[in-house]
């Protein structure tokens, strides 16, 4: 017998004192027991109530919502933000990749471009990796001083502290993916002529990094996990399983929200008298 | 019977010599015989294509689409736009709403906002309302002089011609509805509490003023259509029909475009060989 996801399981994946993320196994699904088929069930069970509180939180305006993604190359970013969306209209959110910084961007501080690339008020937002690149790839290659990089871990809580006073809920997930599963990925990618476009072959500079790459998540992580804007740590070998998870987080944190159709500032009754009096 | 919509039947709402507006009735669905039931299947009849085709284009970033929705409040344009993008991934488009200028962009020439908000190259863009309102609702209500209205209509060709040179390609369509049903959809927005956010009561002024906004889509349609900028005026009185129509139109311009999967800058094989030699 299959047993559902529930949202306590989903909320133990948050990032609190004394996490190690070698503790964490990639390849574990931890309140989920069941087939392929179940989980794909469990995926879509929420897509109703999300659609339906994604259209008050844009009707209001009054808060917005910010998904953050983070991983390893083919952790499953694009996948899950996708699915995350699915059942959400499109005129109310917007998709933020993050890549290498430009010129422009690298001549300002690195929360310039995050900044401006924030949500609006009735917004969501996915950041398909994110500021979090400035204390991975960044402090892993030492394309920054030490200090500077020292320096960020208190910028980004500082930063996100303010979202919160902002009216934006912050969802940072980081898909945690086993390096045997990478293999496999980036093989696919390589035999698969639908799928080598998304293959650089930096891919394998970061793959052989992947221990320094772990370093530098377990002291991003543990710096950055606050209360008003704790990570999440997600197996994520069984991608079905990590988006499932990340699902009941949105739906928590929009039931949370709980956003509301706003008051008209007219009276619907005259108006529509109006209405039927004209052609 | 039913019969099936074809591109030819999409073709047919281009805007050509000897137009008039008031020559397309709201209600039809020339081409379509058929039941509701009918009409949705048509209406993801090409939803796997396109998913492939914007996945190349998305891949090769040498083109773009900009799908540009226009027409008086109530014809659909969000739901349109909402179902044009549901085959697609949102990791590859984005809708760009355009409202009341800010005080910043109303500084500058009516075209700023727009250049900014173009697709950059690969992407999908959808304009919920575009520069055109800068003919439309700026000459209805006169809030631009009469002489810079008549300057618009040429700076828009010149500049829609500048985009197909920038490899963007372009479709405009206008969901051209009846009085009546602009009637049934207000007369719902005011009379359902979940669709009451929709509701603007500038939206009866600019019923009030129906005829001056049809002369004035008449003289921007006829002014704006060229040879790679055509305008489709489609009947909209039908939601789903126009929304079929409007996805031949979109697959056909993905055909035209033909995006390939990019020749990837490295030798698969020899990557394949290192990563098999890693951990």
């Amino acid at each position: 017998m299959s047993s559902k996801i529930r949202i306590e399981d989903a909320r133990r994946f948050r990032v609190g004192d004394g996490f190690r993320l070698s503790d964490v196994d990639p390849t574990a699904t931890p309140g989920f027991s069941g087939s392929d088929k179940d989980l794909k069930k469990e995926l879509v069970q929420h897509d109703e109530e999300i659609g339906v509180l994604q259209e008050k939180l844009h009707a209001e305006k009054q808060n917005s919502l910010l998904i953050i993604a983070q991983g390893m190359d083919t952790s499953g970013k694009g996948g899950l933000i996708k699915r995350l969306l699915d059942p959400m209209s499109p005129l109310g959110y917007r998709v933020q990749p993050f890549g290498r910084p430009t010129e422009e961007e690298a001549a300002h501080d690195f929360l310039w471009r995050v900044e401006r690339a924030l949500p609006k008020p009735g917004e969501v937002v996915c950041f398909d990796r994110s500021h979090y690149e400035d204390v991975l790839v960044q402090k892993v290659d030492a394309l920054a001083p030490a200090e500077e990089i020292e320096r960020r871990y208190g910028a980004i809580v500082e930063f996100e502290q303010q979202l919160a006073e902002r009216n934006i809920m912050l969802i940072k997930v980081m898909l945690h993916i086993s390096k045997d599963f990478q293999k496999e990925n980036l093989r696919d990618r390589l035999q698969n002529p639908e799928k080598l476009w998304k293959f650089d072959p930096s891919d394998l500079n970061a793959r052989a990094e992947w221990d320094e790459y772990m370093d530098a998540y377990q002291i991003a992580l543990e710096r950055t996990s606050t209360e008003t804007a704790p990570w999440y740590c997600i197996p994520g070998d069984n991608k079905d399983y990590a988006r499932a998870v990340v699902k009941h987080l949105v739906v928590d944190a929009l039931r949370t929200i709980d956003p509301q159709y706003p008051t008209p500032d007219f009276d619907p009754k005259a108006e529509l008298a109006t209405l039927e009096s004209m052609d």
